[in-house]
């Protein structure tokens, strides 16, 4: 069967930092001569890429809820194949900032109830789940405030705004509730004490797989 | 609960004369002075026909055949939400150049079994089919030769050969015995008895309806 691979996912509101987190963990396992993929959702692969301008670019009810789903499940198909499989295949550590946690969140519940939808077209056409998941918690006013400062052109789920925010905060705490494989961590600390905290995380992780080698 | 309208959908392989059959029934209809509404799939609402030229545009073997279950049926949701369903809604008829079943043919079974899939998952985001579909039944060779001598941009499909025609025929006419809303036309006839026949067929179907109003 060969060498398997840890797949990690990283989940929050936006603003709660974890994309600087993603990039540190990517920084620091590297230097560690790991092989390490850093990636992201929706995108993380050419055509998936290609998706995500379709998703997130133009007014916010372009799309309805379940459309927005279908794309992010179509998105996260093509990454799963072109990109993270084989990743894992080839024993890597796969970082993946945003899963299909995001699409439970942001499709599922935020919109109106499409939860069992988007389980089932998960279970359909997705299948796996990463083997550890790291929740930035962060509050969702200063989750928006820090999003705002950046705000770029893909602000369409940032300008749904606080209570938008807050639901999102809530649904990731009910997932982390539900599976085991997460991990919450408090964001509101200095980016140094978060990257310690999330290193030593996936270190513990890593330790049964190395041993198991 | 209001007037509902006729929803009509074209199948066939590619070169077997339903899209210009559609038009000309388009013209009929609306000479008549009827509601209709002449559309196609992949396409059909300015989000689909954005997802359209991300499937049908570059490489063969672009997207897997999963890949492109979900971008078709992400693109017909929207079809159906923008256009479908207020046309028939107001009561019109709606012609669609392809709908569903096309996909059940083509990412179903041509590319290995994923018939159950494609169901599955049009049962789940879709839900409703035509009341009518007319099958332009044509010899593969035949229909290769007309689609080839127009060839455009959007050729992945055909790119794919006899062999893949020659299934996507055979799936249809299954698909005709498997579905009481099938009607099977001979698409090896002059365009202009192919026409009448095509009218006589929805005019009887239309009839039922009109004694309702």
């Amino acid at each position: 069967m060969g060498v398997s691979g840890l797949f990690i996912s990283f989940e929050g509101i936006d603003g709660s930092g974890k994309s600087t987190q993603a990039r540190r963990l990517h920084e620091a396992l590297t230097a560690q001569g790991r092989d390490v993929v850093l990636t992201r959702e929706p995108g993380g692969s050419p055509g998936a890429e290609e998706i995500r301008r379709l998703v997130l670019e133009g007014e916010t009810d372009r799309w309805s809820a379940e459309t927005e789903i279908l794309l992010f499940t179509a998105a996260r198909r093509d990454h799963l194949e072109k990109t993270i499989r084989p990743a894992l295949a080839r024993g890597a550590v796969v970082i993946c900032d945003r899963f299909a946690d995001s699409t439970r969140i942001f499709q599922g519940i935020t919109r109106g109830d499409l939860s069992q939808t988007v389980d089932q077209l998960h279970d359909l056409m997705i299948g796996i789940e990463p083997d550890l998941t790291l929740l930035f918690d962060l509050a969702p006013e200063a989750g928006l405030a820090r999003a705002t400062a950046r705000k770029g052109h893909e602000m369409r789920f940032e300008d749904m705004g606080l209570a938008f925010q807050t639901r999102a905060r809530a649904g990731f705490l009910d997932l982390a509730k539900r599976f085991p494989r997460y991990r919450v961590i408090d964001g509101d600390r200095s980016q140094e004490i978060i990257a310690a905290e999330v290193l030593q995380l996936v270190e513990t992780a890593l330790l049964p797989r190395a041993g198991a080698r």
